[in-house]
């Protein structure tokens, strides 16, 4: 199938038109036809190979809402014209544990979308049918975008770790991901906290979702919340010393990253020691948690806060994103 | 009650004999008159006051094995006579979350036994009538002291962590939390790994109940063992890179530091997330874990190997202890 993106040809460099080939379509893949995707900061990560993973011509796009344009012999469950949305995982192996106890996120071969081989801000994307969500009927599909990548690496964690209505939990950063994030905690019954170093976001914050607003910019100020979370969910990808907030945490509690930090990242022990605290990290979701992620959204109406730009755009849009000016994620629609 | 104990009377000192009156009993307070004492490496860390929480005189001690000698007014589950074991904690507050969850360990205002004020290095200690744990009839008391403490803190993270007989464990160090980590873990029914810096202990750790020894005197050898551990307990004190061993951890296994490292700890986060892996730290264990490990080491004969010292060679068991010579654990007699 003949079909035309938008792609990087060399590290940092600005997107161009790029015709390619998707080839014979397997016996349990679709083909989707791109209404919307979203840009994600790992977009960039990925364009700039700061994973070190990128391959070129790079076709980014990983928050795709469209329809079903064709289906492959042995899918049943997806019609064609059927709206779904495909996120940072197109596939995976399907047989090995991570996939067989339902954690296709976590799975050693899982395909990204962005290489698997191209990504959606392209005319269509390929994937495998179980990671083609349908979007459920009542949720805005022209904003949904962002909740196939960004939404549900906020979302997961909140199912993973077992988050709960009583629970404290305090979000860092409030931009595309930590922006969600709100939303979702508020709609759970949580008590909820932004944590940001741009004191002018705190108006929206709390519309968002948030009860209170912690402004990190003054680095002393987190002292005053010792013990005083059930979970921290990290959106941010700089970040070094966790013990400030390891010491926010509550006994037992758990800071969760979901931002991507590539340089090392430290803490001390007696913080974590003497709440027997948790630090982990959240990759994505799997293809189960993200439908139940759109049902969720549906039900409490839970959308991202979007700027849409024509896929025509795409290059200023990832500039404006580059510069920290989305507010809070940007949209690239035909 | 006056009180015979061997006391540091500066950082480093070694122990000479010490003379005090431990004051009126309080109505839910019992003194345990001393029989067995075992040596923690955390004595000496405060005997060094290395955490810079130590006052002096101070009176280490902290595995201990005795008697109850008197009771509180108000004590009435415990009698004159009975066999009892103290650990790191004498008391908790009783009265805030964690102590009402049952997480005794993890109250703010926990009081540690050697600052409580004098710990086990003596003739007598008091303790809270419920940091005196009865020690079942079947389980050999002489070398059940560094149960109390040692044991506890590797046994209470099996616990707080559901650990399963299915499940692949790792132990890194195998001294005297080590040992009993692999004893424990062997009676749990688990696939048990240590790991050593010493490829001598090879044999003995097989005794122990490891399935397998990973010697860590070769950095490489870790790389061998990639995504293979549901579990890893850290038992040593000096660790500066968490890395190597997030990679041998398989998806959404757990890090345990037990061993207290005062330097930052640091980790690379891709190999956290590709895997959404934790890492977490064990402060020793709640009495009613204790009570739990107590039966089981009974009903499973586990029982740390000592070697036995008199109360007088104490800085002969320390010097020995600080060498890193002891096999596997230190234990003081009367």
């Amino acid at each position: 199938m003949k079909t035309k993106g938008y792609a990087a040809f060399e590290a940092g460099g600005l997107l161009k038109e790029f015709e390619y080939d998707l080839g014979p379509l397997g016996d349990l893949q679709v083909d989707v036809k791109v209404e919307t995707c979203g840009i994600c900061y790992s977009d960039i990560s990925m364009i700039d190979n700061h994973w070190g993973m990128t391959t070129y011509p790079f076709v980014p796009g990983h928050e795709i809402i469209g329809t079903i344009e064709a289906v492959g012999s042995h899918v049943k469950h997806l019609q064609i014209g059927q709206r779904v949305g495909v996120g940072w995982e197109s596939g995976s192996c399907g047989t090995c544990e991570s996939c067989m106890t339902g954690h296709h996120n976590l799975c050693a071969s899982s395909i990204p979308t962005v290489l698997g081989p191209y990504g959606g801000f392209s005319e269509r994307v390929r994937a495998n049918a179980g990671f083609a969500i349908p979007i459920p009927a009542n949720l805005d599909a022209a904003a949904a975008g962002p909740l196939l990548c960004g939404g549900i690496t906020v979302f997961s964690p909140m199912l993973e770790n077992n988050v709960k209505p009583v629970h404290r939990v305090g979000v860092i950063g409030i931009g595309g991901l930590g922006h969600m994030a709100l939303k979702f905690l508020r709609a759970w019954g949580c008590e909820v906290t932004a944590f940001s170093h741009s004191p002018g976001k705190e108006t929206e914050a709390k519309e968002f979702g948030a009860h209170h607003f912690v402004s990190t910019s003054d680095p002393t100020e987190l002292m005053n919340y010792a013990n005083s979370f059930d979970y921290i969910i990290s959106t941010i990808n700089k970040l070094e010393d966790l013990t400030p907030y390891l010491v926010t945490l509550r006994p037992k509690g758990k800071l969760v990253l979901v931002g991507v930090v590539v340089e090392p990242l430290q803490f001390g022990m007696f913080p974590m020691l003497l709440g027997e605290k948790i630090i982990t990290a959240g990759a994505i979701g799997s293809p189960a948690s993200i439908a139940t992620m759109l049902d969720f959204a549906a039900r409490h109406n839970i959308l991202p806060l979007t700027e849409t730009f024509k896929f025509s755009q795409v290059n200023e849009a990832i500039k404006k994103l580059r510069e920290g000016k989305i507010r809070y994620r940007a949209v690239l629609t035909h």
